[in-house]
């Protein structure tokens, strides 16, 4: 026990000194797409959005958090933004979905945490609402909480997640550099048979395709046959589905959420939404059977706010045409890969559950790969 | 004060005297439809299917309550039925929605409560799932928690379900007939401004139909222009969406279950979940913006369990061709259209919240009503 | 052969004679719901919309048709409408879904023909957009095109829709009153057993409810347990699914299409698309696994015209809230009911293929049932 | 003229070399991911699986035709196929989407032609099915037939192909070897830029995983950023949608048909389908706007026909558990990448319309780079 305590207390000192060595993928000189990231290449470039995590690493089972996204800065309930809700593959527990289709927006912050703890996320951002200034009123709340399964690293029957964890991401959400890899509701995930992550990326569109910013947040904890930038990372390490190192399934998910403040209505979101899956194959991601791989996209647009209640009884809105929504696609796929790129570089590797280890991606080896491919731009 | 108390104490004595008098539809010779009922007239004519109830009346303010059903007597987990969801309209926070779509089956009870209780019901499914005997390695749980808005009776805002209430619902699940009216989840619910509740009624194929059963359990809390077997009650109590009487909205929300022995795949049970909402329309809702209309289906033939684990990589089922649907598709419209009637014909009268007010629907006018138009088959 | 002649030439005398018997069911008392309706009770009581018919009646064996319906008085190529497509169920082969489902406009006019001319509508439809003075340049159309299967009163097979049928009917498309029964796509058709057909009605909003129309058009093919407003007349007939009188099925089809001049996008138009089968099924449809059941629905609204090509990158604007949809989905409840019931009043009786005849709704007996029931308002 | 005339035969000639010289992928090296494909690399590895062109150059403007893939061997509409569509981008007119999705299956061959014939192919194959022996009864045909918009090349709007062209790409189907490139559907397309075509791939799986084929055939007419197994073709020969060299849209559409021999149903078929996007987007397709993304995917296991007419009212299937699926999702996204870089190899230089001219990939530079980028395994 005690020699377990001390080789825990080093795997710390060493992820924290993997933490301040390990860069985004871009630092190294990884592309990815033709267009240009947006100021932090994150989520919150697109204005108003804000993101938190709590981080839940407690003793050698607990590997696991939540990460709340915030669409804008004003009673998210009162004002609801546009949104859509894409299912890649539907084997996971997003709750909330049904009424985001429906009326084609989103009225609360969107939650990501682990398989088991929806319902707790799901009290939390009830709760957070009902007592949000303004709300004193409100009886009918759709939470989007949002998950994927942790529970090789961390105990998740356990159910560690508390409704003030929740309370605690949302409440220290903000906009600037957003924290990636082990943290939030990235903190036990696997992807690729790395270690995953939190990661975030973002695109901006030129002006004249209307200076749009594009942002994603992604959950990774999924697998496949690993590419970077288009090279071949997973086969070059001999790990990949179907490969002798990876014995068993390819099973995760990956819950991605994508944010703009392109003036697009729920209709668009959603094709938006479906351009993030076509970001996740680019990585290698093949949607397994056992992946619960989800897209929420919204509109931060200030003009595009949807009122709880108003005395009128129309709304006049300024949309962009069906025609100029290529270039927010190509945004979106290319955020999304680069997103989930960013989460395999930044996450350490980690100790949980049942002293299982997962090894973060060797990035000495792969930046060897990429530059043996040609796909560093340094 | 006191005087509210004997008004509430009156109020109980005549609900006690209400519930001794009223019956089911079809006791006062209403005949909904051609085909003939099961035993009970229940959802639980469907071999194996359980429904179990826990009402919450307390105090003045505290108004609904949790209904659980169980698709069949065992560990549904271990043994998953096949089923379907078909979303009316998703103004609602039913969870585990794209799960069942995307697998093609459930994997625990089903729960119905109120809105604000969905977490809540999520997490007591979970447990209840976890701490089940031989699902001590499970780490993945899909739990299906619907609800509709109890809101106008109940103080909804207090969150007063808690785990225990859901546990209790499982716990107390049996087979043979099934409460109405105003217990669990339809304890404060309000349909066609009458007091609305839990209702239920079942068809019976005929044998060279194949015999098959289709059992449909409702929690009512929707509106439209009340119509019981095409006699236009709302019409002639002046009592209607858009009347005089009701100022508001025909807002509030159907959940809908359907529950069948038929050996029918997912792909035929949202079919079948799709003509629940033609039931629906019989009774005159209209499903509005702001219902949550939501039916799932799942069939609880025994030859159709789907095996948590497998050693076999396939599965041979005998599944109805497409061409022996229609009956099955006339049943649940039946079942659901009697099931929501019995729900009004149950409901007693309440006071609730605020000492608001939903009377019963008003039977001995009713009757009267039905008599003129020749529709009641004593 | 030459006693067949006569037999038709008498049929065809007592037909005219019916045609000027037959009313709509309105003019025998029957009001269904409680909305006022528009002038001509009508779907172009909505402002713009065009109706054509082009009836095929020929020798013993033709008994098909076209309707076509045309969304606005303009190029509806280049000023596209808001639409939406909801499959009731998809047993059918309505062309040019997807497409409108995913732009959320219509292009051309609606056509409606029997099942297997689908492709000479389509070919019809093309034609008549790219011959179009301003649309030189337009090398893609996307035509929509239903039918219902006519196979039992019209020899199918024989394919006898040609293209110049189909560009008649958009050629004689007009305003004002439309005809309904055995004409156009509803020639040869057959519902509840009985004689099918076009039917039409329309409901006019209050004008605090903002003054809107919507106006339906069914082409009616399909089976049940007939329903009129409520009354059972399949039952007091004895004449319904599951009778003896109906041997076979409830098979059929039934093509539905909504307009309205309310500012409402495709997701609202979708949502009122769902709620037309609610109005099929108050007639007692119940949507059997043969019925390709399909729903239409498109904004007329001159403010919410999509141009095909613009400078424009955006488009601004008017919309209805979610909160105000509630009316417009009663009125297409209400107005699909009544459209349905009209084509069953206004269908004559008919003799066709191999002499096979198919009795139209017998209206004194059905009006004394109504009767009977406390049905009619007159 | 003459010049022109000459120039054409130039380009004759020059093609014909060309055509001796084009390879396949495979051919110069290129491997993409890690299955092993089956025996011909394509859709018809799927046992009774097949495929036929009529390919259409004619003078100068006329540049398209018809592919035709044929289910099985038999009389697909006696024996229907299990089968799905899904939509990746719905600006397109595939017809016969939603009885797929209803019934789950599939009863014609699969036409892919030109955006307007789509209605000539709906007629023909109409007619291919009622005059098959067996089929004197048959009323009602589902025929399925897509497109893409060869109109930059050929005279669409001149609509040159005709019932009999449909009927002998039907006839011609046959199993073994696949023409791809400038052949059929794929005659005048255009992909990334480059001239498109058609292209299959095929992918078996090893007998630990059941030892079943997936095969693909796609007609390419899409765009975005073009990466040839992960190479960043596209941007180092400066040609992708948003360089100078592509000034307009990236718009286009691609048809993509999946065939298995695996025993899955339509459920697992959508799930199936859905990957296939997955793999065009490995490509840097990004479903631009104005794309028809569709794929249509069947299962042609002997054990799984579906009878159009039977004595039973069941039928009994052997079909695989979702937990076997990745594998099978894993070969659907390699097969359709590989097959859309057949495509592109395949299809040589083509001049049409208005003398406009679309180059090859010019496969000598695209060699060089990908051997930069240590792609090629030879």
């Amino acid at each position: 026990m005690r020699l377990l305590l001390l080789c825990l207390f080093m795997l710390s000192i060493s992820s924290n000194a993997w933490s301040q060595e390990r860069k985004r993928a871009r630092d190294y000189g990884v592309k990815i797409g033709v267009l240009p990231t947006g100021k932090h290449n994150a989520i919150t470039d697109v204005p108003g959005v804000k993101v938190g995590h709590t981080t839940l690493v407690q003793g050698e089972q607990v590997r696991t958090g939540v990460t709340a996204i915030i669409p804008h800065e004003g009673n998210v309930f009162q004002e609801k933004v546009p949104a859509a809700v894409y299912v890649g593959n539907g084997f996971g527990k997003l709750a909330g979905t049904t009424q985001v289709q429906e009326l084609g927006n989103l009225e609360t912050p969107i939650l990501l945490t682990n398989t088991l703890s929806v319902g707790t996320g799901l009290n939390a951002v009830v709760d957070y609402v009902l007592q949000q200034p303004g709300n004193e009123e409100v009886r009918s709340v759709n939470a989007v909480v949002g998950e994927t399964n942790d529970g090789y690293l961390n105990d998740i029957r356990g159910r560690h997640v508390t409704e003030a964890h929740v309370a605690s991401a949302i409440q220290q959400a903000k906009t600037g550099a957003v924290a990636e890899g082990n943290v939030g509701a990235g903190t036990g995930t696997v992807c690729f048979g790395f270690k995953g992550g939190i990661g975030t990326a973002s695109r901006a569109l030129p002006q004249n395709m209307g200076g749009y910013t594009v942002g994603v947040l992604v959950q990774t904890n999924f697998g496949g046959v690993l590419q970077l930038d288009g090279v071949p990372i997973g086969e070059e390490l001999g790990q990949y589905y179907f490969s002798q190192k990876i014995k068993d399934s390819a099973d995760g998910s990956c819950m991605i959420v994508v944010a703009t403040d392109a003036p697009v209505d729920a209709r668009n979101l959603e094709r938006m939404a479906k351009r993030a899956m076509m970001g996740l194959a680019k990585t290698g991601g093949i949607a397994s059977n056992g992946s619960g791989d989800y897209v929420i996209a919204f509109s931060s647009n200030a003009a595009l706010r949807i009122p709880y209640n108003s005395p009128a009884k129309t709304e006049t809105v300024t949309l962009l045409r069906n025609d100029e929504m290529s270039p927010l696609f190509m945004a979106t796929i290319e955020a999304t890969e680069e997103a989930i790129v960013n989460s395999l570089f930044k996450a350490e590797t980690m100790q949980g559950r049942e002293q299982q280890v997962v090894e973060a991606l060797p990035i000495e080896k792969v930046v060897k790969i990429l530059k043996k491919h040609h796909a560093l731009e340094l």
